[in-house]
């Protein structure tokens, strides 16, 4: 956190103001960069080589858009009120905080009651009791226009999949199974937000809905190119260490598709430097699956905060296309000329949350080299919010003209920065605190044969390269 | 708007739903790809070229950003609702539609009454009388937490670069001048959305805030590089062609400064493919200026619906932080150590719309070749949704999988796009009614000397290249 706030990736949002929500954080310029490295790895390595597409929708939806959802009348959580003080608790994780009990989600408001009566629970601010338990809904309202039409915030970005399906599958020209892709932010009026880009009330998220015949799930040739991908699952408190292939006939993963896109997002992860010993795919209890799946694994992350949930895997069945059909009265049954049946699409998805992985790929990044008295962010070169740093060792005799120049040839194509000001020392550890891989240094035998030194931010070795041979490197290196 | 909507460009969101608002649109896969790529060289051209740094802020802010910046109280349009059926209109437009008259958008609300009266205007609906105006605040409520805390949507990026202002200068060791920037979406209740992403209710900013120094807006090295930059200027209806560098002497532009960054700007848009002999820089008169604006030109594009503007460059002066730190109670003034004096930074800004300038490109782009019969959008490579198509000829004799395994080297790198359906001359203009530059096709003789047929979008010109040197193709051409 310290690390994070002092050197530009991400810090509260409005801090200067008394009146600052919780919930709300801006990325700095350092943690912009990463997020957009992040983004741009997930479109190569999910959505390109998958051939899905990507649509950028609007964030405010009708009202009918989550009648049908059923967000306006589950997406709720319990909350209880004091009586004297007026303070509000998110009643489930209160109880447990309290009482030590697991309370899932979606306890009836009685049982809530009588489980606060039984502990004889009373407001940690003033001891005060409690009115009877609510149901908040989560999404933020707004107003439209003069006339002040209901809308809301999405709470989740794939409701504007759904919604624009019948469009973008006839547009181009689609055929099951069809992935379509969103990047972009969603909004949970959360009563506790917690843990900076952990829990939020806005948010990137990433997600990618699979429109697929479920007649066909495991007709899928695609499948072949990635069976033997290694999975870690883990099924009702076991761990299972497969590859994709046997994941499906022992019967940890129900077919072709769902494996196929969980080993696609396996290989997506270990490209962004996290950690996968510390990963698994936990399958979800009846109790703890969202109203809508059938089928849910969580791809989760183990970091200095515990375990936490960085993608839900969700087979959603026909619910969403059934229910916008029915509200909206469109018919969006579409042919799969595969076996020419007229079909309602099912759905699985992967919902990712990019802030938590953020989160999560800098919580495993972060070294500290007590021998070297450094601290470095081991990041992969892909995602480094600083590929290069360009230094002139001193700025007289024509050497910081020239590191300028390396850096004006370098800056366009690569995200350079040029530095001049402290030692050479604190200008390599600066750079090593926000996981620059490499660092050139324009030094006097520069002068003489054109070379410079580059060093390597994890073995802190320097090796002399020709000026002329930089982009190449870094080609090669990024 | 009719390729827009059948190519995937852009659709209105929700439109499965009768109670879908006016104002809100979806990019499609293609114009989805389309803005990615505008984005990409806006952060190529403008900010690593100037050494801008880039955040990315909450779109919900908290009350006080908005009494500080004035928009609770200015931000209003004047609103007429009649006595009889209700409907509403924003009031300056309604006059001048009836009357012809050119009203001023701050008009007072009884000024506008005796309008009305003198010229006996009444609902365009039901002939009914209005009530008296009223100021309709454009920004949009949401409530935080059970509580309902009032905050807001933000009407503009800008706010999320102020407000952070103190922590960006000082963990990124700034100097001014410094130039932050922020993509992101911004909101706005308007009372009259129209012509789909001119004027929107939910939209894409891009929004560069250059902190300076007011007495050293003349001492700018970097200036020099761009003096040669043709500008064409328009003031008090009197257009003028120049160099930056005779802008200033001339007196058309006040510093270095401003003339500096206009001249990157229009650098920048010349590179998208906009025809620069339809744009200008056109000077606001002091009605039509922002409240907080001292000089201010709009960067102006002539398309089919008009002379539109694509971004505001304002002169904010020190408006901006000194109402933060007034209303925060903070200090947010800096040191210049060019100077050593203590200074309250001043604002330039480019705010530029990202929709509108979509929409401004397509425009410019959009070409009918009636004597070949086909529609073509003449995209520069750079901003092309697909880069390059790739077909088999025919899909026997080995033709599909050699395309196929073409297809599968180009399409992490590049925007490629495979296709196999339809006549190769349905093919070829399905690409270039999405602007593709190119075209790659295996035929028969590509079985023999493993070379393909390059084909161009604009003179349809076909020349064969060999397999192992696409990539080097594409490379210097994208």
């Amino acid at each position: 956190m310290k690390l994070a706030l002092e050197r530009g990736f991400y810090f509260p949002s409005c801090e200067i103001y008394a009146d600052a929500h919780a919930g709300f954080w801006e990325y700095g310029p350092t943690g912009n960069n990463l997020k957009n490295k992040f983004i741009e790895l997930w479109r190569r390595e999910l959505l390109r080589r998958d051939d899905m597409i990507e649509i950028d929708g609007s964030q405010i939806m009708s009202k009918s858009v989550f009648v049908a959802s059923g967000h306006l009348d589950n997406f709720t959580d319990p909350i209880i009120k004091c009586k004297k003080c007026g303070a509000t608790f998110r009643a489930d994780r209160f109880i447990t905080e309290k009482t030590g009990k697991e309370i899932p989600e979606l306890l009836s408001g009685n049982e809530i009651d009588k489980i606060i009566n039984e502990y004889k629970l009373r407001c940690t601010r003033c001891s005060g009791s409690f009115h009877e338990s609510e149901r908040f809904n989560m999404m933020f309202k707004v107003e439209i226009g003069p006339s002040k039409e209901e809308a809301y915030l999405r709470p989740e970005t794939c409701q504007t999949i759904f919604v624009g399906f019948p469009r973008i599958f006839k547009t181009m020209r689609g055929r099951l199974p069809l992935a379509v892709a969103q990047l972009g932010k969603s909004f949970r009026n959360e009563i506790a937000p917690r843990q900076s880009l952990f829990r939020l009330r806005e948010f990137y998220q990433a997600e990618i809905e699979v429109f697929c015949n479920p007649n066909r799930l495991n007709e899928l040739p695609k499948f072949d190119q990635v069976k033997d991908t290694p999975l870690l699952l883990s099924i009702k408190n076991s761990s299972h260490s497969v590859n994709a292939e046997d994941a499906i006939r022992k019967g940890y993963l129900p077919n072709k598709l769902v494996a196929y896109y969980i080993s696609l997002l396996s290989l997506f992860y270990s490209k962004t430097g996290i950690n996968m010993e510390r990963t698994r795919f936990r399958q979800l209890s009846d109790e703890e699956k969202a109203f809508y799946a059938s089928t849910a694994f969580d791809f989760e992350v183990e970091t200095s905060i515990g375990w936490i949930e960085l993608v839900a895997c969700n087979y959603r069945s026909d619910y969403d296309l059934k229910r916008h059909g029915e509200i909206s009265k469109q018919n969006l049954h579409v042919i799969d000329p595969s076996d020419n049946t007229k079909v309602l699409p099912h759905l699985f998805e992967l919902s990712m949350g990019i802030d938590r992985s953020i989160y999560s790929i800098l919580d495993h990044s972060y070294y500290e080299d007590t021998e070297a008295e450094r601290v470095v962010l081991k990041l992969v070169p892909q995602l480094a919010p600083v590929l290069v740093g360009v230094f002139p060792l001193v700025t007289k005799d024509g050497l910081r003209e020239k590191a300028q120049n390396i850096y004006s040839e370098l800056k366009l194509d690569y995200s350079a920065f040029y530095d001049e000001s402290g030692s050479i020392g604190r200008r390599y550890r600066r750079l090593e605190e926000i996981g620059a891989p490499f660092a050139l240094t324009v030094d006097n035998q520069t002068m003489k044969d054109d070379t410079v030194t580059i060093r390597y931010r994890d073995t802190m070795l320097q090796e002399r390269v020709k000026v002329s041979e930089i982009s190449v490197f870094l080609d090669a290196n990024k």
